[in-house]
């Protein structure tokens, strides 16, 4: 008895990348839309799925799983004849994994100063001075970004894997943040080829 | 031939977490001290092992890897006689991914703003704003932290993983940010025992 995979999820958001991540794999999933603008996240029906009041959220047959990096991995594991990940190879591994944690724990972050300010800040005028950084950090982030892609392979190298599905959702994230995506070509190139797979185009277009 | 893995880390910093890591696997390594204070991290001849400038970073035959969460998978995986992760069952494998990832991008972020506020926002007002929030913030996190704990249980479990060796770097830096950590039972019977662990022992000592 196959058991349908159930994706808490908030177009654009970051949990967009798990959904490329089950599309790729070829996952029997479905998409539960969570109304971000409307609060939903913080209401008691969905804190007792993900208690941080966060997408994304994969409910198992086992159990919930948040964080972005643990679900593209166990979409992974899941789906070995996907090959979205170097499951066998510790150091291939490990750079995805921390490539991934790159992309949530500096890059998000970084992103999320601008309209999540008031997590870190309650003053107004703090909030603002945040904001105010937003442009600069994320563009330092593609720096480093850039200055690591090699031309024409995929973010570790000549595999798709789910960094690649990752990077290219934050990278969307690029203009809304006030950053000129074309000073990154290796990113620019490597945006428009993740979004010309089929999966992808059908995600876009769900 | 056996290659020595060299852990660049800086004591009480999260790097401690990994150095842990290695230590309870009982793996072949040294400690290379990153002097954080004297801006060592920033300087050209640290930038070319970890172009990031921070700490931790783990040097193998192979290559680097940074971020925390993907050194920790890494060890354990390279040194499964010590059963440090749930290799081969990928839901538990992602509970254990998921909690380091939200110690990462949201409990050490929520950290950081009491003394790295510099890296969001320029104006030392906003900074101080920040700073003010730290205390609320690691007690709300910890709050989660706590209602998730089972009494007696590890982390995620009946199984001693890397989670518990992150979660115990962390929770010793409550005292700093004003947190009492009485107000949380489990994750104090937790830190005791994890700092009674004679690995754990080893490297504080050390």
């Amino acid at each position: 008895m196959p058991t349908t995979l159930k994706l808490f999820s908030s177009p654009g958001s970051c949990s967009q990348a798990s959904h490329f991540a089950l599309e790729e794999a070829g996952a029997d999933y479905e998409i539960v839309n969570v109304n971000l603008a409307g609060g939903e996240q913080t209401r008691p029906a969905y804190l007792a799925i993900n208690p941080k009041g966060r997408v994304p959220a994969l409910a198992t047959a086992q159990g919930v799983i948040t964080e972005t990096p643990a679900i593209l991995l166990y979409v992974a594991q899941t789906h070995p004849q996907a090959g979205l990940a170097p499951l066998d190879d510790p150091f291939a591994l490990a750079q995805v994994q921390s490539f991934n944690n790159y992309l949530s724990s500096t890059v998000h972050v970084a992103h999320a100063h601008g309209r999540r300010a008031s997590r870190w800040a309650d003053d107004p005028a703090a909030q603002a001075a945040m904001q105010a950084k937003v442009t600069k950090n994320m563009a330092d982030c593609f720096s480093l970004i850039e200055a690591q892609l090699r031309d024409g392979a995929w973010v570790t190298g000549d595999r798709y894997t789910i960094s690649d599905l990752y990077l290219f959702t934050i990278t969307g994230w690029l203009e809304s943040d006030g950053v000129d995506y074309r000073r990154f070509p290796k990113v620019t190139a490597h945006f428009e080829r993740v979004a010309a797979r089929p999966a992808i185009q059908r995600v876009l277009a769900s």
